[in-house]
Order: C-alpha cells, then sequence, then structure tokens
C-alpha cells in the first residue's frame, strides 16, 4: 500500500482511522499543531484550509539522507489542487494569488525552534501585477520583504544579521521605530537589498516559482528537526529524536490587508479571575505580531462588538465551542481578513491561581467537566497562593524599573512583607507594640532569643542560615514572610545599619521582602493578600475533602496557630513543639535556671513554675481543637539551645578581659571582674553541654530519660489541662509522643512515666484520663525495629527531617549552603531531599515501618510531621505508604488537603489501569 | 506407678533409663551435683557414698505447701540402709557411727544459695562416747559444734550472728585466730552456748534422733530453693522457679580425723603453663577450707607422692580418668580419711590463657576431642591475651598493695605500658629518639599533629575523648596501649604536669597504664609479653583456618602494618585509611597547604607534590601485600582535621591580642601584629570549614566530588604504583573504594574518574590496570539503595562506626561519656552498638543490603571494616548475614580467626539441629 504522507486539515477522520483512534498517535503523525488544526477544521471553525505533511514524512526524508519519499511529490500537488479549489485562489496567480505559510508542527511543541517561512507564493512579477491590480502596495510590499527574509534564513542558511542591519537603516530612513511602519518606497529598497544579498551569499536567487518555494521550504523544515538547536532542546526536555516534525501547509490570511480586516487575542474566560465571559484585545488592519509588540494601543475585545457585532458574535460562539470541545479555557487567536473570521490556533489558556481555581469550580459546576478532573486542573502552589500577601505586579516592575531591587536570598517562607528595617529583637518588639509600625526584622541569623522580635515582626530577612536555620523554621511555623541567607547583605550591628553591595540601609528605613521568591527591595512595595475565604477555593477543598484518603492535621504550638489550622479545614494536631513554649520571654528565663541547675532540687523549683505555665498552654490547645486529637511531643532540643550562644559568650568574655587589663578603678575592675565571672559561669555550662555532634547527641527521650523530671512536668501539665477543660465540658483527646527514639527500652521507660501519672490524676482527680502513646520515626534505627516499637507505640509520626538527615549523613544547616546546592546543579542529586521525600532511601524505611509495625499492630495510628508533610509530592509517597495523616504548618493545611486529593485520584487511577505488559 | 523419689549414687543407670538416655534431664533430677556424684560412682572412682532425694520429690513437697510424699518416708530408710551396709557403720551408733551431710544440689549451680548441714547422726550422748572410746575430742567436738550452727541457721531459721558473737569470744579465750584451731575445752563451751541458744531462740533443742536430723534438714533444703536470695538469683541469672532442687545425702568423710589423713584440690593439667601433669596442693590433718584460707602452709601435689605414694597413684590415676571422661582438664577436691582417698568433687578446671590454648591443642593431638571442640574451647580473648603485654600480676598486687592506684579511664588500645610523661608530641620525639626512653604521651586530646609523638611513645593517656576519638583510633591502629577519656586527670600544659585528686605528677615523672583495663599507676609496674609464636597458639589458629568460611584481612595503612597483618595470618588489607599518610611530619604541611589554597592552583601545586609521596605509600603497601588484594579508601576525614584545633587558634588569638595592649616597643607590637595576622588567617579557614554536625558533613566522597582533583590524585598513585612494582616482579591487586557514599551518583562520578585515569595509564604506561571499585556502605541510604550501588560496585565494605551512629542517631564521641554510660546501667541498652554490632537495627541493614547487592550482582565482594570486624559477637552476625570477609586491625587478626572458626562451627551446628516444633 502507497503511504500516505499528506492529509489535508478536512481529512482527521482518515488520520484517526489509521492510528487506530489513538490521539496520542494522531498528534504524532500531524504534530501537535496539525492535529489541533484538524480538529478545529472537524468542529466547523473557520480554519484557514491547509494539510498537513506527516512527521513521517520527514523521518522518511531523514533516513535517507535528504531524498523526498517518491509518492510525496504527487500527494502534495493533489492536496495543493484541493487548496485552490477551496479557497478559490491560484498559486502564481497574478492579480490574487493564493499564499500559504509553511510551518513545522511536531508532536510536542518545542517553542523558538519551529522553523517557518510565510507569503510563500509572492515573487517580483507578482508583486508588481497586484499592486499594479489596487492592492495596498505597503502591504504588499512588506508581505513580499518577510517572505524574502525567512526564506533566506530558513531555507537558504543565510545570516539574519544583514538582514536586520538593512531593516535598522530603513527605519532611520523612514525615521519609524518598527517595521511594519515602513514606506513603500523604502520598502521597494529592502526588497532589493535582501535580494542582492541572497545573490550574493547563496549564489542563487529567490526562486521566483511558487511550487519550488514551497517544496524548498518544506525539505528546510524537514532538516531544521536536526538543527542543534533543536537537538540540544529535545535532549534538554528528554523528547525523542526519533518522532521527527510534521509541516503545515495554510493558506495565507491578513488582518493588516485593509480597514475591514482585524487581528486579536481572545480567552473563553477571564484569565485574571476565572469569570465566565470572553476577554482578549485586537487592532484593526494590523498583523499578530502587533498585538504582542504593543507599540499600538490594543481595543478590548467588547469594543470588537461594536465594530464588528457578527464576527464579535461568531467569536464568542467559536470560543464557547472550542472550550466544551477541550473542556477547558481556551486561549484563541484570530484575524479577520476583509471582513472574514479566520481562528488560527487555540489551546488551554493561561491564567492566575485565582482564575485557575474559579474556572475549574465553575467548568465542574456546569458539567463540563467531573469534580475529580477539576481538582486535578488546580496545582497545589495555585491553592497555596491564596495564603500569602503577594507584591502587587504593577508595583514591583515600577520598584524593578525605578532600581530599588537590592538582593535575592532562600525564599523559606511565602508572602511578601513590608516595615522598617529593626536589627534587634527588643526594638522590632518595641517599634511594633509601642509604635504600631510594620517591622521587618534583619539578623545575621536568629537563635530562641529573637523569637518575640519574629513574632513582633511583620517579615524576617537574615544574612546567613539555611532551609533549617532557626529563622526559617520558626517564621514558616508562624507564618511570616523570610528571606534568609541573604549573604550580599552584611548586617552591621556596631553601626546599626545593613550593607548590599554599594547601598548603604540604616536602622529604621523601609525595606520590602518577599519570602515567595526571595526578593528584597528597598522602600515599600504594594502588597495585596489573595482571599482564602474565596468561595470557590472552599468549594474546591470540600470537594477534596470528599477525595483524599489521608487526613490532613497541622503543626501547631500555640491556641491561635489551631485555630488558624481548623479554620483552614484540619482535623487534628499532629505535632506541638513542647520547647517553643518555653522561647516565650516569661518562660525562657525560667527554662534558663533549669538548665543551670546546679542539683536537683533547682532543677525540680524550675519545673515546678513551669508546671503550671504549661498546663496553660496544654488547656488552650485543647480548646481550640475540641475533639480533635491533639499530639504532643516530650521535650525535644538539646538544652543548650536555651542558652545563649558560646561564641557570643566567649566574644564577651574576651572583650571584658582586654577592658580588664585596661581598668583605671578599682570600681571598673571589680564590676569588670563580677560581671566576667558571671558570664564564664555560663559558657562552662554551655562548654559542657557543647556536643561535637549535636544532631546525634543527647536530646529528645534521650534527656527524657536522663531526667524524667521534665517529662514527669510535662505529663502532668497536660493530663491536668485535660482535667481542667473536661470541667468546661471541653473533649481533650491528647496523645503523648516521644521524639527521636532509637530504643524500644526509651519507649517502656517513658511509657511508664505516663501510666504511672495518669494513676496519680486517677487518684487526684478522680478522673480517667485517656490518652495515647507513641513516638516518632526519625532515626533510621526505629524505622528499622518499627515491629518491637509497636508493641508499645499506639501510633507512629515519621519525622522525616531527622529521618532524612541520618539516613543519607547530610547535616541539613551544613549541607544546603555547600555540597547539596553543588550536587543538585550537577545531578548527582535529582531533587532536594529536604524537599521532597525520597522515595527510595526514606520512602523505604516508612513503607517497611509501617508495614511491620501494623503487622503487630493492626490498628497502628500513623503520620508524618515533618516538612515533608506539606509538600505534595512528598504527600503523594505517603500516601502510597498507607499513612493514616499528613501533619504540616496550619498554612499549608489547604495545600495539603488538595495534594491528598489529587494523589488518592491518582492511586485510583493507577489501580484501575491493567499492569504494564 | 509408685514415683521413685530416691537414687542411690549406684543407681545413675537407672536413673538415665528414666530419663530416655537424656543427660540433660538427669541432671534436672537428680541436679548437677548429684549427677556427677552419680556420674563418678559409676566410673568406680571413690565417691563416699551416698544418695539423691529428686528435685520433683522437693516440687511435690512445695506443690503441696510442705507435705512430703508418702513413699518418700518408706525410700529414704530404705536408701540409708543399704548406706549403713555399705560403709558398715550405723546412724546413731555409739563408738563409730555413720556420719552424713544434706546438701542442696540444683540443676544449674547457684554458687552461696546452696543450703547444706554437715555431720548429721551426731548428738550429745554420741559425742560422750566416741570421746570415751578415744576419737579426737577436739575433732570430735569441731565436729559436734559445727552441725549444731548449721542445723540451727539452716533449719530452724535461728540468726548466725550470735552464734559468730560466740566463736568470737571463744578464740579470745583461746587466743587464737581461727576456729579450727580451738581447744576441746573451749569447744565444750561453745557447744553449751550454740544449745541454749537453740533453745532460748526456738523453744526446741536440736533433736538428738539421727533420723529425725535427716529428715528436717531435707525438708529446710527443698524450703531453701523459695528463699528470698535463691530467688533473686534464679531471676537474675534466668533460672526457672519450676526447677526444684535435689538433695544429696552422703557419707561424711574427715581429712582432720588423724595423722593418716589429709585434704587437698588437684588439676589435672597445669592451669598455669597447660603441661599435662597433674599439679595441685593438700594439708595433712585438714579440713577443706584450711586449704583454701591459707591459714597454714600447703604442701604441693609432689610432695605427697612421697608422704602417701599409694594415695598420690591412685590420685592420678583417677584425674587422668575423669579428664578422659569428661574430655577436659579437670579440677578435683580430694580427702584421705584415715588412709583412704575419696574424691569429693570434680569440675572443668579454670586456666589462664596460655594454658586454656595448650590443653585444647594437647586434648585434641591425644585424640581426647576433636579439632572441632578444641577450636571452641579457647575464647577469643584468650587468643588475644598473646598480643599485649600485661602489668605482672604480682607486681600489680604490691602496686595496689602500695597506693599508687591513680585512676581508670577507658580500655580503647590494650596491653600495659611503662614510661616517662610526655606531655607533647614533640617532647615525646625527642626523649624517644635522643634519650632513648621509653615515654608515654599524655595529652588532653589528641590531633593529627600528635600522631608523630604517639608512634614515638609506648602508650597513650588523654583526660577526654571516647571510644573512637583520634586518640583511641591511632593508638588502637598502631598498636600502642592506651587509656582515653580518664577525666580525673587534669593535664597542666602551663605548669607542665598532671593532677589527679591530691597527687601532682610532673612531666618526666614515670607512671604505667594498661589499655586492658583502662587502669593508670603512679611509676614503674612490671609487664611481661605473652608469646604470640606459641606453638599451641600457632597450631590452634591453623585449625580454625581450615574451619573458617569468612576471610579475615586487616585495616593497615603502613607497610610495617600490613606486614605485621601477614604475619598473624592476614589474606588482604580491607582498609586502608589515606589520609593517615597525610598526618606524617612530611607530608602535613602539604596537606595544610592545600586546604589553605587560595585556588585551584595552589591546590593542584600541593597534590602535584604529595603525589610521588602517595605513590610510594601505596607501592610499599603492595610490596607487603604481593598477590593479595588491596583496598584503599579515598580521603575521608572533613578538610578542618588537616588544620589546628579552632579553640587553640582562638585562644592563641586571645593571648596575641592581650599582649598587643601591653606591647611595649614598636618592633614588638609589630611582630604581635603579624603574628596576630598569621593565626587569624588559619583561624578564617578554620571558621570557613566548621560544620554544626561534621559527622554529617562535607567529607568522604562529597570531597571528591566537589574537588576531583584529589581522588584524580589517588588514583593515579595507586596506578603508578601498580606499575611501579609490577616491574618489581610483584603482583598487586589494588581495589578503589570510595566512603561515605549515599547516592549513586556519587559512586558513577568516582567510578568515571578511575576508568579515565585507567585508560591515561594505559596510554602513559602500556600498561592495562586491574582493579576493583566498590564502595564503603556507612550510610543507612547506602545500605537501603544496594541493589542500585552494585550496579556500580564490585564490591562493599561496611563501615559499622558509621553506619551505627547514623542508624541510632547517636554520635559515639558525645556519647559515650554520656548518656550511653546511663543506657547501659539502667539496661535501655543491653550491649554498646559500638563494641557489638546491634543486630537488630544495624544488622537488619547489612543483611538487606548483602542480599540486595548479590541479587544485582552475584559476585559482589562483601567485608566489614569498621571496629566491629575485630569483635568476636559481632563476627558471628556478619558470618550470619554471609559476608565474605572481616578487616579489623592487624592485631585482632588472630582473635578474629578463632571468632570466625567457632562462628563457622556454630552456624553449620544450627544448620545440622531439627528446627524447633
Amino acid at each position: 500500500m502507497v503511504p500516505k504522507w499528506v492529509y489535508r486539515f478536512d481529512e482527521l477522520d482518515v488520520a484517526t482511522g489509521h492510528c487506530a483512534n489513538d490521539w496520542d498517535e494522531v498528534r504524532g503523525l500531524l504534530g501537535g499543531k496539525g492535529a489541533n488544526l484538524a480538529d478545529m477544521t472537524r468542529l466547523g471553525i473557520p480554519v484557514p484550509p491547509g494539510f498537513t505533511i506527516t512527521s513521517r514524512a520527514c523521518n522518511a526524508y531523514l533516513d535517507t539522507g535528504g531524498g523526498l519519499p517518491p509518492e510525496l511529490s504527487g500527494q502534495t500537488s493533489k492536496a495543493l489542487a484541493w487548496l485552490e479549489e477551496e479557497t478559490g485562489k491560484q498559486l502564481g496567480d497574478a492579480v490574487d494569488p493564493l499564499l500559504v505559510s509553511c510551518r513545522s508542527g511536531a508532536k510536542f511543541s518545542m517553542p523558538g525552534m519551529m522553523d517557518t517561512v510565510l507569503n510563500i507564493g509572492l515573487n517580483s512579477e507578482i508583486v508588481d501585477s497586484m499592486i499594479t491590480g489596487g492592492k495596498d502596495a505597503r502591504f504588499i510590499l512588506d508581505s513580499y520583504r518577510r517572505l524574502i527574509q525567512m526564506f533566506g534564513t530558513v531555507v537558504l542558511d543565510v545570516p539574519d544579521e544583514p538582514f536586520q542591519e538593512t531593516l535598522r537603516e530603513a527605519r532611520r530612513k523612514d525615521n519609524v521605530t518598527s517595521d511594519s511602519e515602513l514606506s513603500a518606497g523604502v520598502l521597494s529598497y529592502v526588497i532589493d537589498s535582501f535580494m542582492a544579498r541572497l545573490e550574493d551569499t547563496t549564489g542563487r536567487p529567490l526562486p521566483p516559482d511558487p511550487q519550488t518555494q514551497l517544496s524548498m521550504a518544506t525539505e528546510a523544515v524537514f532538516r531544521s528537526w536536526n538543527g542543534r538547536r533543536a537537538k540540544d532542546y529535545r535532549k534538554a526536555s528528554h523528547i525523542p529524536d526519533s518522532l521527527g516534525t510534521a509541516v503545515n501547509i495554510q493558506t495565507m490570511v491578513f488582518g493588516n490587508s485593509g480597514a475591514n480586516s482585524a487581528t486579536g487575542v481572545a480567552v473563553s474566560r477571564s484569565a485574571t479571575t476565572g469569570a465566565p465571559h470572553i476577554e482578549g484585545d485586537f487592532l484593526m488592519n494590523a498583523q499578530g505580531e502587533d498585538v504582542v509588540a504593543g507599540i499600538r494601543e490594543t481595543n478590548t475585545i467588547d469594543d470588537l462588538s461594536e465594530v464588528m457585532p457578527e464576527q464579535y458574535e461568531d467569536l464568542t460562539r467559536y470560543a464557547r465551542q472550542l472550550e466544551l470541545h477541550y473542556s477547558d479555557m481556551q486561549d484563541i487567536e484570530f484575524t479577520i481578513d476583509d471582513g472574514e473570521l479566520w481562528i488560527l490556533q487555540t489551546r488551554n489558556g493561561k491564567r492566575t491561581a485565582q482564575a485557575a481555581v474559579r474556572i475549574a469550580v465553575d467548568l465542574a459546576s456546569e458539567g463540563t467537566i467531573t469534580r475529580d478532573i477539576a481538582l486535578e486542573r488546580v496545582s497545589p502552589e495555585q491553592v497555596e497562593f491564596f495564603l500569602h500577601p503577594q507584591f502587587d505586579a504593577d508595583a514591583k516592575q515600577l520598584a524593578l524599573d525605578e532600581g530599588t531591587y537590592l538582593t535575592t536570598g532562600l525564599n523559606v517562607s511565602p508572602g511578601a512583607a513590608v516595615g522598617l528595617i529593626a536589627l534587634d529583637a527588643d526594638l522590632a518588639e518595641s517599634w511594633a507594640q509601642d509604635r504600631h509600625e510594620s517591622v521587618i526584622l534583619v539578623r545575621p541569623e536568629t537563635k530562641p532569643d529573637d523569637v518575640h522580635g519574629m513574632l513582633a515582626a511583620v517579615g524576617v530577612l537574615t544574612s546567613s542560615g539555611g532551609r533549617t536555620s532557626h529563622a526559617a523554621l520558626v517564621a514558616r511555623q508562624f507564618g511570616r514572610p523570610a528571606v534568609v541567607g541573604a549573604s550580599e547583605i552584611q548586617v552591621d550591628l556596631g553601626e546599626r545599619r545593613i550593607v548590599v553591595g554599594r547601598t548603604v540601609i540604616n536602622e529604621g528605613d523601609r525595606i520590602s521582602i518577599d519570602g515567595t521568591t526571595g526578593e528584597v527591595f528597598l522602600g515599600a512595595i504594594d502588597t495585596k493578600v489573595p482571599d482564602i475565604d474565596d468561595v470557590w477555593l472552599m468549594k474546591l477543598l470540600e470537594w477534596a475533602d470528599e477525595v483524599r484518603r489521608l487526613g490532613v492535621w497541622a503543626n501547631a504550638d500555640h491556641p491561635h496557630d489551631a485555630e488558624l489550622a481548623v479554620k483552614l479545614g484540619a482535623t487534628g494536631i499532629g505535632l506541638c513543639r513542647t520547647e517553643h513554649m518555653f522561647f516565650g520571654t516569661e518562660r525562657l528565663p525560667i527554662m534558663q535556671e533549669m538548665v543551670m541547675a546546679a542539683n536537683a532540687d533547682e532543677r525540680r523549683s524550675a519545673l515546678t513554675r513551669l508546671l503550671p505555665l504549661q498546663r496553660r498552654d496544654f488547656a488552650g490547645l485543647f480548646r481550640a481543637m475540641d475533639g480533635y486529637e491533639v499530639i504532643i511531643r516530650l521535650l525535644d532540643p538539646p538544652l543548650h539551645e536555651f542558652l545563649p550562644n558560646r561564641d557570643r559568650l566567649a566574644d564577651e568574655l574576651t572583650d571584658l578581659k582586654i577592658r580588664l587589663t585596661k581598668a583605671g578603678t578599682l570600681d571598673e575592675v571589680n564590676t569588670l571582674f563580677a560581671k566576667a565571672e558571671e558570664v564564664e559561669k555560663v559558657l562552662e555550662r554551655v562548654e559542657a553541654l557543647r556536643e561535637s555532634n549535636p544532631m546525634l547527641g543527647l536530646r529528645g527521650v534521650r534527656l527524657a530519660v536522663l531526667s524524667p523530671e521534665m517529662p514527669r512536668m510535662q505529663i502532668r501539665a497536660i493530663f491536668e489541662a485535660v482535667s481542667l477543660v473536661h470541667e468546661e465540658g471541653i473533649v481533650a483527646k491528647p496523645s503523648i509522643m516521644v521524639p527521636l527514639t532509637s530504643v524500644i527500652g526509651e519507649l517502656t521507660t517513658l511509657e511508664a512515666v505516663a501510666r504511672d501519672m495518669a494513676a496519680t490524676i486517677r487518684d487526684e482527680k478522680g478522673m480517667e484520663i485517656d490518652y495515647r502513646f507513641g513516638t516518632m520515626i526519625e532515626t533510621p534505627r526505629a524505622a528499622l525495629t518499627a515491629a518491637q516499637l509497636a508493641e508499645t507505640a499506639e501510633f507512629f509520626s515519621f519525622g522525616t527531617n531527622d529521618l532524612t538527615q541520618m539516613t543519607f549523613g547530610i547535616s541539613r544547616d551544613d549541607a544546603e549552603h555547600s555540597f547539596l546546592l553543588d550536587y543538585l546543579a550537577s545531578g548527582v542529586l535529582e531533587a532536594n531531599p529536604f524537599n521532597t521525600l525520597d522515595r527510595e532511601g526514606v520512602g523505604g524505611l516508612i513503607r517497611n515501618a509501617v508495614e511491620a509495625g501494623r503487622h503487630v499492630r493492626p490498628d497502628l495510628h500513623v503520620g508524618i510531621c515533618g516538612e515533608h508533610g506539606g509538600d505534595p509530592a512528598s504527600i503523594a509517597i505517603v500516601d502510597e505508604c498507607g499513612l493514616d495523616y499528613v501533619s504540616c504548618s496550619p498554612l499549608r493545611v489547604p495545600v495539603a488537603r488538595i495534594a491528598a486529593a489529587q494523589s488518592a485520584l491518582r492511586l485510583a487511577r493507577s489501580s484501575q489501569e491493567p499492569a504494564a505488559m
């Protein structure tokens, strides 16, 4: 059978038949563009007629080293004859010739790689006779100029630069800024110059014969598949070299052919808000590129209804028809050529996050798509957009134009913030509270001492630290926009200013930071907050809740966080980090007292004062989470975290010693000496607590086993709080979680403490406390011995931050500014395992631990509370592992809800798909 | 059928029949002691006749709450009648009565828990008539005194203290120091006093009827099974409560009954040297406890051949007979009662390490035991004993008596050493080299700079650091005895002295350290070195090599280590740590230059100078290991390890700054300023390299991926060395090992470097380098992704030090002085996982990695090179996991050989045993 190399746009059914009704194969055969044009043709949309030479013809041409298949010429001639009949025009006609374009079109879009030749069918003779025949000379000459230039560069490999040089010269002559404004006279000069250039470079003129033009252009497009640029692009995009490109030959239509012509773009629904009406721009008597270039002021599509009401009607109808056909909002290019409306292209339109949500919900509500499809149309990132203030796009552009951009750091906590620079936490707090100023806390790095300042600030900026630095974690936890590790910034605490390059910015000056992008600007940039209460988002998240299998809980340490989490849809607290409760101004001194305690009595005295505070903390949480489970993790961090930084203490001591050598009076000596002694005492304790690898040191359950007073106080506070809120009619569901377990003995030790305390409370209050007891799984050994742990633990919560660090043997804080960057750049690692869960290593541990744990305890409740709990790709992995819930920071709850729904849909689909052969 | 509650010693065959020939069940029935006595009786050994009341009778008694089985009385009477016939004496006879002992005897020995009543059968009347009949009054009265005392405390629950008080008073009266020296007169007084005491406390006298004495004693022994002490002991020893104890009624014999009597102990072979002749001690006319108490000077067993040649002959014959019967050296208690030799007990004898080896080898050579059994008779610790000098036992006791003991630290590298204290490495080196003194390097901790001093020293002592501190690792590596972390020692570098409590010891004073025990003494203690060339040990190790499946390789970084390893039986190098090659005086400056390099050129310049040195290093190793595989690990440690300690630099800088403020002249200022600048530059680099968790930081393959110049230099040095020694006829078998892999991309990157270098050498030298490429498995992720790694790696070597740290999330250096001690003390951990491989967690990773790796690459070669490679319990675990070899420090090679053999025997046995039902 003779292969069919050419398909007319109206032959889609034939192609579909040849491809066994596989649309993917049709796109392979005709290319994406060809298939799309044929598809629109079948729908009865007015597409300029044409035909497609298949990608198989391209492959045949390339395989034979440049020989066109023998039947191709005949099939092309036949298609051309049909085209002439269809359009009523003849190729080569002197007065009103058929003009065609010749465009590549591969299966997958390769923007900028496409070779195109327009206006095929012109030559000097025809141009002359057309002008003579009354056509607009400027229009005809410009079209001819373009043909020569494209044919030269695409087909004959002439460099483009000399053509551009000629055009620049021409614009100077005419004193205009764009090529489309050139006068007919100058265009004639340009054409002569172009033709001479062609002959000089190649020894050949533009072939005057339209048929020759067409077949040479076709071959050039075929060859372009193996051009350097195209090959590189395919390699980077993982597009197979074997696909080849199709070629589309299409009748030219012109939006610039007269007063009754126009060209424009339209979307079937608002790309900004998603509102269900068409929007767009057009220009009368213009070409498509003029609309894009923005040289002339465009008209909105509403104006079209007035100047060309009939065409407007048609356009609206076609837009709706295409939207229904493709089940999504369409971005359409159209041209009106002498009153006739042509649709040149349609594709799914780009849209804002708000529009994406509304369009998905509206389409589902209208019945155009299912709710499942609506859920998959909105990315988790788009949902996240609703949660953080953003720079107003115009205001940001203005700032960029005005040169107030300063630097970019790590975008660790999303959202934009504007405020006065405060260089220490106390000042930030006082400006915020006393002067009601918006403040941005700027520090080299932050420490627990700084938390009150971070809470008072609207944003945080540091010059050092990584994605798990204290600043990043706390900012994310409390939803403060933050940029950290902006290493170009020098924070000069002595002079109370920051320096970025040559720019000096004083404390109290205003800056703007964008935690979503990491950008920092001098001065204020307007921000706006998208609306989390958006009705369409609410609806979409409700649908998500119906679909997802995973529970979505939140990490929250304070009642207001818990309330926010519930508002955003959380149905439990998966992680309450009790240590964060100790960083408050009121508690830190007591905590430091405990750490500095010389003996158990002093330690107990401090704990006694902490007990009522902790009880209040927990009672607040239980009230906010009435009826929902609250997992409270016992004290986790190493004790030195509650003391000042060692280096700062050492510097202070050195300074005091130097000052002592210079002291003048005895009084001065005595004061300095006393101060030095005090600093030395704290420094000694810090030194004693110092560890070579604190990550692998004395913290978590290890502290609790060594000094059981602390967990005993915490568990008492939890149980007493349960009893307290019980009297208020609140249902508290506490779970006690042990951090950093690696040996079953740790768990049984703490379980006994909890059981004893429950008995004590039973005696004291006459109340039977209903609680669950479980463990973090954050050491590899905990995961490996999950079967043992599940004998004692009623639940597991994977702490994937630490688990990832220990499984890889990588300290995140050290690595993210160091070799991890190189690993990601060189491809040694495909993704940062601290952002997206490592499926093979850490994921393997999780899978096995869940399986082994449930084997021992079938109702074992399992979740994840590391940062991965809010990451969509990681949520998909833990969904596969069979976890019961994910727990993330409150502001990521909506993101997790949609991600969990999408994961559920994906899993349902893959379980339905037949297994691969 | 009437149960048989009583077995005569000559009824062993009956018991064996009842127990279906199961010796274990016989021991359960008759108790260990009863079974042993019966066994000796069957052999025709002269055991004082008697019978055993079974443990079943005990259980029946206890089950019924204190009722003796009805048939027991009849069976006991029958056995007594037989005993009277056998001995020709009557219980209750006035002149020469039968006296018996009544002893408990459970299945498992419970030393100190045994209740015993001796001399049953005496009463006042009998005692009087015996004395009247001419028996030695002192002897008879003493026997009677003992009966009353034991009967009182054991049967009637009278406290022992008043009896002791009376004895103290009696000794004062007679002015003697031991009870056996009391005069007849005073003994009469003691007896009256004891009898009064009995009546006062219990209202009952000693029952005069011998039958009653016997049955009451039997019941008391039964009851003692449920005494508090016995129960606690069983709980601690995991002995089931249900076993019950048997009771042995045995004729009394007396070594103190006259001039023709004696008592003593003998071993069938020398317990000190293992030489095959009996050794022992005896006393004429004495009791067993007199021999033990050491009050009278004992005679050696050789003397017995002169004073009682016949009995000596018999004893020698019986010793040989028992040794053959029990297939092991016997420790025998004997008594000669009026010329008649009785064997009271025999058991396998304790022995020194040397004796253990010689006895096992001799017994196997004689055909008494198999070689396999000989291998299992010698513990790995006994083999280790041969490798290190030890304190002479007498000299150490003398030192303890003289109070020169100072403190005990961690026993990290075994062996004893004596030398002058040197407080820095340079001094240690100069004293050793110039003054030919034995030196002990004493430091707060050691650093790479100190290695030349450690090598010059005979021992190392530090006041801080754990089992993997630099000092511990290097000392073990080079076989220097070392005690580290002796925290009671203050090293005062300023005053050049150390202080321990109130004792001040100056540099240059002599101390003795024992790395086997961790003890430190002031002054010199004589040491002696057991002999590794011991012919019996050599023989035993040869047998071990025939049995074991695991290869035994060594960790060695220098040719002399490699030579020692080969001498000790290693057949490969499993780990050459190339970084140790850079700590030499010659190389460290070049290495520091590389680390301080401002740019790649400077770095390359340093590497160029290191290349010939490395080539020489490797060539030396290849020569030492001709024909054996040598696994060379690429540079592993973080770069800061090659620079001075940060704190020391900071202190130095502070000091310089303070001195600057006091500087008098401009010259002085300039000098100090220049010095401060220099220190500051190094400090800056150290700060830049500083990491919060260096264990999880930039080291190992991560360094190699970031700066491939370094591995390229090392691999070039390896290949050039192969080519160099090839010309000398040496067969080098190099393997390149990548440290700290966690991602396959790291391995492929380095594999490409090696392949490229092999091609370069092929071009340069025309030689095809035959090498293997593999990886350490020391991160959990490497183990979890073993299948991926095995695609590229030809071998795995488990680095279980790091793997354990990361799997547990425990930094060994931090933990071993901290919570790990508490964990071990409280039983949260059963064993220190850094000493003995954690079977469940780390072992699970190893098992899975081996399986997954071999699935991909069936000939994957797998070993272990962590410290566990030399630990017998860990060797057993990795043998189960199917590893090919273990690699340990050279001096542990013999230990590993025996441990591997024992593991192979155990595995063979367990694979033959039928599966549990």
